[in-house]
């Protein structure tokens, strides 16, 4: 058995629970939180995140389910000179940072530390690598939704008079469908998503002001067709409380003799925090069966072997999946 | 420079040729054939198969073009002895035969091998596997087409009165549509698949009895809703002288928390041989640096960590690509 533990207890830790559940060979060996213990309801034992040196023997890896702003940057090196750990980090300019402070901490440890796991970046990340590698010469789309973007969504939070709000990432049907053509048009932003908001403002607040400052909010909606619709608190709890999310990577290429390819890979996700958790859980196993082959240091899923993912041994997997 | 040879020079080996000029880092140092070198033209020297033990520090990667029934589980493990090779082996149920054959040669000559290297067994395998490791209590699907199925098409040649024929695989819309529901529909092999011929028959020929023929044959045909057109040979060869092909691997799955999640990989590709040999010089590049680290033995797909197929260095791929 693989001894996991949270480090943790959001929406991504709760889905690591629920995922660790859905392996055979992962036990859940403890939830570590920055709360009050007591306060903490989970299928496993609650520790002080504070206490998780004592657990050092007790854990083969630690999954990280802090947040990529100030969480992991700082958790990650720390614990991966202490246990071979996985994290969703998913700032992808600051992804070679991480991956050096994390290799220091690892190889001082003699852990295995996998960084930025999920699926973009991770799955999507993956699609693109296997494209580009049999198709030198073509071009990569990326498209995300339709989705909830919670960053969008804690940024129209933020203004003056709204309550709460929900924003989902649209891609443009007629930018996937010139992509898919293997055309390899050149798509601006606005070309190839839209924006959608529900918003419960305030009793009255002044909606037409809310709304301009949405779609005129630089790097978040300036560049975007925005739409803004105001809704109940009713009806935003009603319809809008899931986190669904997906998208669509593409390459369109053309091989040595001109003849034009194309590779799609896309996600549809009824929740993107419990998704999340189930990748992170398949590298928890590879990063366990890493070290114990004698690897250390950080990886990312570009240097794991996809069979280290599996329960299923090597010999299984080529007769019935191969 | 990673030093290529091409061992059988067919639609494949034309292929990889095309590829090699693709890969700035390759570059492709002869065509081994069993005919008379004088008669194939290439654009790189041609040697007589026989040859080939000549050529053993010439070339780093030798890649394997013959075919599956006959060629390939002679050559490869004759030829993983004296030089990294990397095949398309696509008999499925010979696979851990093959394996185990090419990893022995290779282990005694220090050699590696992929086997089975292209899109189904290789990216489809890889789509499995990812989908089946993050989405562990799940089903999967794999379509084929719409695309030209050459062991069909044979299997019709063979019939008495026929000239010439093609045959596509074409999967049918209402299954691809209840799969990607998430119903996790049982579909029978009639109701995934529908097969489609172009025939050309002799002047003359009984066409009923050549439709019959094909409609009721076991394996091929009996159990699949096929559709029979008798053409000319200018319009076979006018409109069904491409060799296209692809299809979609699904898995549909529930996480823990009941949230339900589709995995979708799909390949549209206007030449089966162009691109399959594309994905056979991405695998040829790995091939060459595992051995350069000291692997030896057989390898498939799955024992490949990704990275290795690129000819972007790690710290590159995870500023670009992650």
């Amino acid at each position: 058995m693989i001894r996991i533990g949270i480090y943790g207890y959001g929406n991504l830790g709760r889905g690591v629970e629920y995922a660790v559940s859905q392996n055979p060979d992962m036990e859940l060996v403890g939830v570590f939180t920055r709360r009050d213990p007591a306060s903490v309801h989970a299928n496993a034992p609650v520790y002080r995140a504070e206490d998780v040196l004592s657990y050092t023997d007790k854990i083969d890896v630690m999954i990280l389910c802090g947040g990529s702003a100030t969480d992991l940057p700082v958790q990650t090196p720390q614990l991966a000179q202490h246990f071979n750990v996985v994290d969703s980090f998913d700032t992808h300019a600051n992804i070679p940072t991480h991956f050096e402070n994390v290799d220091t901490a690892a190889h001082a440890g003699g852990h295995v530390g996998i960084i930025s796991v999920g699926w973009d970046p991770g799955l999507f990340s993956l699609s693109r690598l296997y494209a580009g590698a049999v198709l030198p010469e073509g071009k990569d789309y990326t498209f995300w939704g339709k989705g909830v973007s919670q960053g969008h969504s804690d940024a129209i939070r933020r203004i003056r008079g709204v309550l709460d709000a929900r924003q989902y990432t649209v891609p443009v049907p007629a930018a996937l469908e010139a992509v898919r053509s293997g055309e390899m048009p050149s798509l601006t932003t606005r070309e190839k998503h839209t924006r959608e908001c529900f918003v419960v403002a305030e009793d009255g607040a002044d909606l037409a002001r809310i709304e301009k400052e949405i779609v005129e909010m630089p790097n978040y909606f300036a560049d975007y067709d925005t739409t803004v619709h105001f809704i109940s608190a009713e009806e935003l709890k009603g319809k809008h409380s899931g986190l669904p999310h997906g998208g669509t990577v593409i390459r369109t290429g053309t091989a040595g003799d001109g003849s034009r390819h194309t590779i799609e890979y896309s996600l549809s996700l009824q929740s993107n925090p419990a998704f999340t958790s189930s990748v992170l859980c398949a590298y928890a196993r590879a990063a366990y069966r890493l070290q114990k082959e004698g690897a250390k240091g950080c990886k990312t899923v570009f240097d794991v072997p996809p069979a280290y993912l599996s329960s299923e041994d090597s010999a299984s997997l080529r007769k019935h999946l191969l």
